[in-house]
């Protein structure tokens, strides 16, 4: 955290190791952090899902966003399966380090409800709307 | 989950009430679910917060964001002492109930080392990058 801390007062463009910044992060008790993925284009905010170290490495090195998937306890290069591939435009880490921002290029919905993005439960009034429906 | 799982397959405008949704979330071993902010106008994304389910029943409530600090542990309506309030546009859901999405209107900067938003640590080339610098 003391890296982190030292960036907070840093000016614009200073620079620092990523392999340090890596090491610096609170992982929480899993070894996670928080990523949230933006589509690139159209600012929609499209899921949030987990990264370990690893995860954060493969999606730099690769180029195509990877999650640590809690359930299946696995890596999880997202769309491997259903095509609905992400392809990285950026990664950002924030202040404290527990959150990760990727911008992406996505192909296809996002969730796998195939809806455009995850967050399809509106609160309104009380009550709760399902606002999309999935993708035909 | 099983509310969640079957709004999962809703069309478009099932309604539920708020209160089962919020029985139903999978907060984690602290109580909590992510909570991601979004400018409603730019769609930066600002930070990634916690809330608990008074803080998000008060977040609907009393119209301006809050928050759970699990540094402080406490509640922490953001800008109750800096004045950079979120006042609230839409609260959303996402398809498992581990994340939330706040549209929001974002007085003054949202990061507390006073840049507009948290994610100012880009990755590149192997380093990262300070790319934004305080607000003065």
């Amino acid at each position: 955290m003391a890296l982190l801390k030292a960036l907070e007062e840093a000016k614009d463009g200073t620079r620092a190791a990523l392999s340090e910044v890596l090491d610096a992060l609170p992982y929480n008790a899993e070894g996670l952090v928080a990523a949230i993925a933006q589509d690139h284009r159209s600012k929609e905010v499209l899921m949030l899902a987990w990264m370990d170290r690893t995860a954060i490495e493969r999606t730099l090195n690769e180029g195509y966003v990877c999650y640590f998937s809690r359930s299946r306890n696995t890596y999880w290069r997202k769309g491997e399966t259903s095509g609905h591939l992400q392809k990285l435009v950026n990664l950002r880490f924030d202040c404290d380090g527990d959150a990760l921002l990727v911008s992406v290029e996505q192909t296809g919905p996002a969730c796998h409800t195939l809806r455009s993005n995850c967050f399809y439960l509106l609160a309104e009034d009380g009550e709760v709307v399902v606002y999309s429906a999935p993708q035909a």
